[in-house]
């Protein structure tokens, strides 16, 4: 495919992508995969979550230390309908009661957890996948008393996924958490992903998402911001630029950067190995959020 | 509750445990739980699983190295039912399409596990649930074309479950196997229990099941034998003494015994704190399986 | 022997012990062995002797590491008889020339600390005997020029103990210091246990007495104290509850916690198994001294 | 640069190197360069040294573990006339006597050596110069009496440049060696690349040149072989196919590969970025010895 | 005192000790101390054990991993006396009952192995006395029943000796035995050294004894064997040169080099610094056993 | 030689180092070398340099870990001479223009640095030579713009020394600096030996020069001071008493006892085994720097 490339073409892309490769090489990157991006297929490896895999995996070979997050909404859904689970609803959020807890977990751990882990293992025994409740790492609580088993993060302990990645393995985390008392919390996936790249000590957390970056009017295309700072951003969800479904990423992007994480992403999920370019080349694409 | 024991009492218990904590310390043990005795319920945790937690626990503070592989065959049925997906038998086994493999794998990681992994770490940081996906480790391939996504066992890679070991963890298994090219299988969990025990060097292997043990004969319960060598079970097997579901799990005894575990057990998971009184007390209950 | 003790009752002890057998494990404990209790017998291993060996080694093998630390008062008054020294006394204690000091020494050393040795090692290769002269660990000076070779504790060097209990062993202590110029002291083994307690980190400083515990009023057994405060102890020193040969133990209890040890316990050696039934019961039993 | 690259070949590129970066992480790659193709000026850093050391940084960024080993044949005939020091010649080799010696030494050593070095260094503390004399790493002794310090191989021990490999720097090998006595020795470059390269137990043994790689026949440029086995490099040394100046490096690369290095390659060092090509893309260029 | 050496004759001693320091670095020396050389007195450090100290610290300063074994004959036999203890003697060996072991133990334990360990810790935390129970290391069992507690050597488990070496530290040994039911033997110290030096896999094994070292001629001082190999000393035993109390020595000299240890000397402990002259010059003294 | 010495002499001798050689055990020790007093032959191991190499040996072999840091005036002298390069000289310094630069850098890398290199490995594989631009460890810049490439030293990265001293190895250092674009300079050696000392936390700096040490008054013999504090010696600087060619070490002593080195040394390398006479024994000799 790179046939219409020559020798020196190619050599100018290794040769740019040279210093990124040294400067990532060692340290921990969390990427959250998802949403409405995600494919609901049941059988093989649809190809976006084939290619996704294997920047993950590239990422991974040069020494970058790669955790995944992912959600599930819409294949949530899917089982929800097909087991005639009807949802009640509170300011648009769902209400999870146990029949549902265990419907989200089936889903999240047992089918989009799974099917990441084995997209990525096609390539080598690399991806672990975890969820909150293993060595019991997410540490969660009821949001309110309304929506049942939906959780906060109070705490996460980095300990199970640093080990992890010292072993050379890629955790894919599913976001349940669990209290002492071994109840199980569905977790917003943006909002644990940056808790986790906070914990982790994380130097990039990336959001994969299907728009191409965070605008500066929501409804501009033309406004796409290519580098904002928190505090930007913050004044942006004061005065409504960032809006609904933008806010958990856009607040956890803020918090992840305040805890310490040195950069987060906001990238366009549908582009090819946008992970890739992003990561090795001069002129990264998507939006970064800065200190 | 052991307000009768005077302290006299108890500490024979505590001395007589004595040679059997120092012995098994450092030692792998994989104990394969369920089957027909494990819950169904999907709120909090069931009694007797909470007991079996316990004892894993238990196991796990003395120093002894506990994997714990499950099945969920009940649980699978209820799904499968509540989905309205009807199966197909060849030979008294489901044939397992991708429809089928899709509910077996979240029943089995999203649920039974879960609660497995649940069970334990209210207890403390201490299980993390994996399955044969996970970096790969249980390399699998159809058992027959017609049975589907059911798979045998071609290779136990260890890693994993050492380095988990190593780390002081206690890793409970979901037996879904995985193939070169990302097609999951699901496993026979008593088959895998074995592979498990020979790959990671176990000294014992334990099949918790809902009968006290091997039976002479299948029939009479006074014929329950106490130990039992690898060949005796191979002409009980011939001679029809040992009878379906038994199979499986007697013939891995005798194959983890020949790859090198120290003895399998067969017990009464049905009785509290089975483990406990087995491993660390003169005279086990159950059948012992030697060479 | 436990025959009367059937699988339910025995588990039940075990499943008691588990939280205290977890939570102690890795721990260091540092238990004061003997005085009027010891055996004075030249052959072989006097019963009680054996059953404190056998319980050491069971916290030994559950991971708790124990160092223990003796006197040896009447077996020094018996060398001292039958060579036919006499003892000044000055204020109650006894003046320590130099062949008083060789006499102590060779008992100390030679002897108790033997017997101590062979009666644990019988279970295994894990004792070994030190003195404060060993890699000159407790330093020493004399208490008063009236009193000769008695010493003061001046300091307690933990390293050696430290690595005899990272190789697993456990250490048995005679409690000899030694100053610059290589000059021995004898030193009084309860205020050496609790400075070795302090030095080392210890969670637990145990005193095995021939008494059930602290009594509020010392003639009065009903006054048993199960908890008390080292403030409370200062006090009862103070008001006279507290007399005599108990002195150097509560003063000791009371230094040690005040030094970070977590707790100090005054315990009745006379009991079979009296550690075991403190550790791993709900209810200890003797006087357990808090900050 | 790349400008007129888009994302989507960007992203081909470094998808096409994924494999092969890591197949080759953690491996060690002698590369011998330089001979004719070096430059000779003395001020600042010339271009194609330039782009070779950017080669090697690139190597190793990705984890190669990378050892530079290079003569310097024009450089020392420079010096050598500067000082008037004539040369006699036997068999068409240089009479090397002490003052040559020198002169050989301090242009490869305190040069040529030096000059490498810098090169790599100005893109971080990677590159450290050693020659066969530190730490005695190149035993050799006198090739024949005529020809004066000029001297074999005998042995190569590997723990020194295994040591600064495993520290993450880049050993850059000045080829003189010694022997017991302390007196240094001239090694042919090429083949002491060879012998380097299978001490240190190299999967990769390439040599820079000036020529596109090894031709079936010597005057014909369409015979370039892209792939050719030892035994049939064998036959063309003995059918004359190889001739002159290739046949240190050919035999080296036969005797290499023989003794465990696992392919030997021929390059053109002319062409930009060579290395990078070769080994990170399908179809790499140039000749590769196989066994 | 060295005022008389000016520095070139200074430097001369250490640059002829060069060659021996590098070579005995980090091996193992065991050096018997003792037997009728030893003082008796019991206040102090007398001056040939300080001497014999500084020479065990100097060697271990300059990185030789020294174990001590020692005896105490003379002083055994005084606390007898003192005790009015008198002892029957079957073929000139002391039968050593119950009671006479508990002095031997006492002497060698408390009072000779104590009295070497200070000497050397007054020049820092170096040494650590043990005897053959600690950790049970001399296993041991009766040499025959008339002697009663006298013991032969049936094993000596090197790992607590090796612990205590690789943590820079200088085990004094005691040599006491031990058999499983927890009985102390009274060892042969000659005899213990041997069994020591082979298990520990010593480069050397040092007799300091109140001779000159081996004569061919036992009556003859100026038939004093400078070298003499092992097949020599059979055929010396054989022939009666060796006589007497050199026996066990020499038995233990042989049996050691056979089984591995570099070689055994026997010195002349009376010569000042006789282990520094021995090890760190050219010509050494006293007799060297070679294979 | 030390045939007239007998055994008590050598051991006194050996006796009085102990102290010494386990005081310096572990510790860094720079050793400045040469400049005039170094051999300019071009052939074999002159006499001096081998003495110097032994006692580097000597000292390293009793766990001293030692730097060498040399210079190389006259060598670079005659080669410059040779080549026919006249140099300017601004202030008494010599203009380094590029083309002395190369010669500078052949004689100290590629000449006098392989000769001590070489020196020192006759004894063993011990000696590394590494220059200022390998792990570009000496950073470097323009002393000023009219003296061309000489340089002052900005930073000293001890890494790669340390990493070589853990490797049991000894470093031998070229001075030459570096900076970031690749540029070499020559550093003065006596400054850089200081700098180097500090870098690496040495105990000892030791420059071996032609003369006894520093002298109160520079023109008499009889005023060479045996201990001067660094105050003093500001104060010699001040009022002329240190001048001309000694300013650089006399300030390099300063600067580095100020910043942590324990103490400098100005010794007279002319006396055979200077170095041993000073670390190893009582009374040192040359002129010792103190805070």
């Amino acid at each position: 495919m790179t046939s219409s490339l020559d020798a020196a073409a190619r050599a100018d892309v290794l040769v740019e992508a040279l210093p990124y490769i040294r400067r990532f090489a060692g340290q921990v990157v969390v990427v959250k995969y998802g949403g409405n991006a995600m494919p609901t297929s049941v059988g093989g490896i649809p190809a976006d979550l084939s290619l996704f895999a294997e920047d993950i995996v590239l990422l991974h070979s040069v020494g970058i230390k790669v955790v995944v997050v992912h959600g599930g909404g819409p294949q949530i859904g899917d089982l929800l309908a097909r087991l005639g689970i009807e949802s009640r609803f509170v300011d648009g959020l769902r209400v999870t009661d146990a029949d549902t807890l265990d419907v989200v977990r089936m889903v999240l751990v047992g089918k989009v957890n799974r099917e990441l882990v084995a997209a990525v293992n096609v390539h080598g025994s690399l991806a672990v996948g975890v969820s909150g409740e293993d060595s019991a790492f997410i540490h969660a609580s009821a949001t309110s008393a309304e929506l049942g088993y939906v959780g906060d993060v109070d705490a996460v302990d980095p300990s199970l996924l640093l080990r992890l990645l010292d072993s050379d393995l890629i955790p894919v985390v599913a976001t349940i958490g669990m209290d002492d008392g071994g109840q199980a919390y569905n977790i917003n996936a943006d909002v644990a992903a940056g808790a986790i790249a906070a914990a982790v000590g994380a130097e990039k957390l990336v959001y994969l998402t299907d728009i191409e970056g965070i605008r500066k009017d929501a409804t501009d295309p033309a406004s796409l911001l290519s580098t904002v700072s928190v505090d930007e951003l913050e004044d942006m969800i004061v005065d409504g630029s960032v809006r609904e479904g933008m806010i958990p990423k856009v607040r956890s992007c803020i918090d992840a950067v305040r805890a310490g994480v040195g950069h987060a992403h906001v990238l366009d999920g549908r582009v090819p190995h946008v992970l890739l370019v992003e990561f090795f080349s001069r002129s990264g694409i998507g939006t970064m959020v800065t200190r």
